[in-house]
């Protein structure tokens, strides 16, 4: 199948049971009410099935469509209009997975037993404690759960909860089995891969197992793979911002996660120095991001988790004070979903919508969104945040999984209720501008002094500036005039 | 200081801070409208903080009471009336100590470092997969949390969360420290010493590390320890029942964790087969409980976790049925409690209150309460279950914590009101009548065939039955004459 190269335009990020309800239904709402508004969608998983143990990131069947919300058609027929990413979760399958099941019950005998990785797969001389110690997880305990496969004891490799087993990448079968995904992607349109937490993907003893050169080894076979057969690769690491830069320089596209936290703490401080840093040392081939369906990532602003003598982005008081005060402006609710208190996997995220974290003030949050659409890179908003959505406390409770508190199931009244908010129609303008506006074809610089932040877009004559007082949240847009519009101003306060 | 021997008679188990609000008001409740029902007390851990992150359970201060709660004065006062028994958290202290904090900042250099378990300290050379592998834990993930103890990072050693640091209980510093807690104690008149999680408290390389030759030694200088200071020790231990037939045959006192279950399979299903077998095995040096402040143990009932070939006394299909209709007669709020749902410490134990259990039926509740009453042993009633008391969704919604749904914060009016429901009067007179009837003194049989159970008791003239149809849940009790009362039927069924 041949298909154009993916767009670098504005890109949605959604659940299609959340935002929808299917994948039909989720085209419809990108080819309706947000035509001309994203050129591409990240889908999150809608494998089988699509509502596991960690909201579709542990696939039963990942190359099957969960029925409940489309086929591969549906699929393909979206990408007739708009790029499509898919995640593909490399790491691990869930504990279901017909071939896990068949090692449980067989163990060596069974055809499978090789995909999975154990503790003696990568230490089979035993390890010390120095050893272990070494093993990167941004969360407490080791990666391995004991489980009596066949007859016999055994400590599976489970990186994130005990439903996740860890897959042997190096093997035969676990190499074939990902191969089945890449082309069952790639055969109905998806034109961007994410590889879902592959920092973790590759197990080599005497090292963090975490991005070490045999992780990047495996990235670029991925990359290589995915590209022959059309599509771009999206590596998502939260890490370090020196070594998210390092892989930055390796791979198609990263995440920029370093900018959420960045934007919260210049809005909350009105000082503009660590996100300043930031934009002139980050890397541009970047999918930015405010909010996703995870939690707003501490780890890639602060001080080095490997090597903790390397200073972060913010100080390690300067990321205590971003997380305090998360809790405070969002009246302690994210102090529920966050940490220990919410059987979260990482600690090292906080979880509260966009919009909450920004005490629901409706000029800060079109900022921050500014700020992100100004930001070089592919812009990806996600479906919460569009909608500028509240912290959903009744599924965090029904759930007891913190990350459920920014994942609302929005029913079509409450799509149609967005349309008509200030917020919403606001950032769908941003969005066309940033679509649309020649001048972000062009160069970018950062000016202005103190809490003046301007962000400045310049291409011959089509000019694009952003300029934030970020102690007062209070900024405008000015836009030269190009072929679909005159020059203008666009004031980000609702008007009271 | 000198007193009496610790009685056999009626406990209560209750969290100081959920039933009256600090030891003196649990006190006058027990002098007051609990006079005659009751001969002891578990208070659930009262040290300092009595609220941290494990309700009580890992103590920063394990040798003071939480001020919040009272004094030692309190507890020695309550100790002249009324048997007291306290916990020993044998196992571990909370990461917020000041030993282990000094061991976090200052690692090997820090007096205390000898006081804490690594994985280096038990398998100095390393370990390999076989060998971790056999380490018995009932709950996913091996016991060890990577953190930096000065400038080095280190495996913790860490059996239940990563906020409670186990001891190393052969060290002099591990000793010395059970010492002091233990005098302070029985300085202010405990008489019951309850071991939590002893179990676990002495890891052994080339064991599981739970209940081996090596933990009985440590149990057994224990309890001399506390004998010589006039205390008796209960064992607290969740396994298979054979093995707690042969601990019980080695301490004081054991936990009967198999009646609960049992006593919910004899109701569900009408079948008194295993129930009647428990009854003609188990040992009577032991403490009977229907519900109490952890979750109702599977574990206890089923196959062996360790050596999985030996049959437990239910079949393993009983009892996943068993799991099931717990569900099923909460209206599933148990399920949104336990296992996975709920980052549950045990997730072999099903989180939900007794009455819930039972459907609110008062009938059965009441059947329950009697069967426990006329088995065996000390009886001890949890202050939900005396009170039938119902799950608490909001608790469970604000923490997050499966076991909260059983551990509801009663205010004075909700005990007021519990004194006048029929439930709970009929359970205060059943429990003054296991109190001072002459024929529990005497000797035990069980008789009836099929659904029919009967519990009879015998002491010369004096006699005691329960008589009671499992399949209807209807049931009586019929004693002679005694000097407090003449010969009566009590009907287990409330007036319609």
């Amino acid at each position: 199948m041949t298909r154009p190269a993916p767009s670098t335009g504005p890109q949605l990020i959604a659940y299609a049971d959340r935002l929808g309800g299917s994948i039909p239904a989720l085209t419809a709402l990108l080819r309706g009410p947000l035509a001309g508004v994203f050129d591409g969608v990240h889908i999150l998983p809608f494998y089988t099935p699509f509502d596991g143990a960690d909201a579709g990131f542990d696939p039963v069947d990942h190359t099957a469509v969960d029925p409940r919300l489309g086929t591969w058609s549906d699929v393909a027929d979206l990408a007739t209009s708009h790029t499509v990413m898919a995640d593909m979760i490399v790491n691990h399958v869930s504990v279901d997975s017909a071939a896990f099941q068949d090692v449980l019950a067989r163990g060596d005998r069974s055809p499978a037993a090789g995909m999975f990785l154990t503790f003696g797969s990568v230490y089979p001389d035993g390890a010390d404690e120095a050893e272990l110690a070494r093993i990167y997880r941004p969360r407490p305990g080791l990666p391995f759960t004991p489980m009596t496969l066949g007859d016999t004891r055994h400590l599976v490799w489970t990186t994130f909860t005990p439903q996740q087993i860890d897959l042997d990448v190096r093997s035969t079968a676990g190499r074939e089995y990902l191969d089945q995904v890449l082309t069952a992607l790639t055969s109905a349109g998806v034109g961007m891969i994410r590889l879902d937490a592959v920092g973790y993907g590759v197990k080599t003893p005497g090292t963090s197992s975490f991005m070490t050169p045999e992780t990047f080894a495996f990235i670029d076979e991925l990359t290589a793979a995915a590209r022959a057969q059309g599509a771009q690769v999206l590596v998502e690491i939260h890490s370090h911002y020196q070594r998210q830069i390092a892989i930055a320089e390796r791979v198609d596209l990263v995440y920029d996660f370093a900018l959420p936290p960045l934007v919260l703490h210049t809005l909350y401080t009105g000082d503009t120095a660590a996100l300043r840093h930031w934009l002139d040392v980050r890397p541009s081939n970047a999918i930015t991001v405010l909010d996703t369906h995870d939690g707003i990532g501490v780890v890639d602003v602060g001080p080095d988790q490997i090597e903790p003598h390397a200073p972060g982005l913010l100080t390690a008081a300067q990321v205590d004070a971003l997380v305090e005060s998360i809790h405070e402006h969002s009246g302690g609710q994210s102090r529920e979903a966050t940490g220990w208190a919410a059987s979260n996997v990482d600690v090292y995220q906080v979880n509260c919508t966009f919009y909450d974290a920004l005490d629901r003030d409706d000029a800060r949050h079109v900022a921050a969104r500014a700020i992100q659409l100004f930001t070089p890179g592919i812009p990806q908003v996600y479906y919460v945040g569009l909608l500028a959505g509240v912290n959903d406390m009744d599924l965090l409770a029904r759930t007891g999984v913190g990350r459920d508190i920014n994942r609302h199931r929005f029913d079509a009244e409450e799509v149609e209720a967005a349309w008509g908010s200030w917020a919403t129609r606001t950032v769908l303008e941003l969005l066309r501008l940033r679509r649309s506006h020649p001048a972000f074809g062009g160069r970018f610089r950062v000016e202005g002094e103190g809490a003046e932040l301007i962000l400045a877009w310049e291409n011959g004559d089509a000019t694009a500036r952003l300029v934030l007082d970020a102690g007062s949240g209070v900024g405008r847009v000015e836009v030269s005039a190009d072929g679909d519009g005159p020059a203008r101003t666009l004031v980000l306060t609702p008007e009271s």
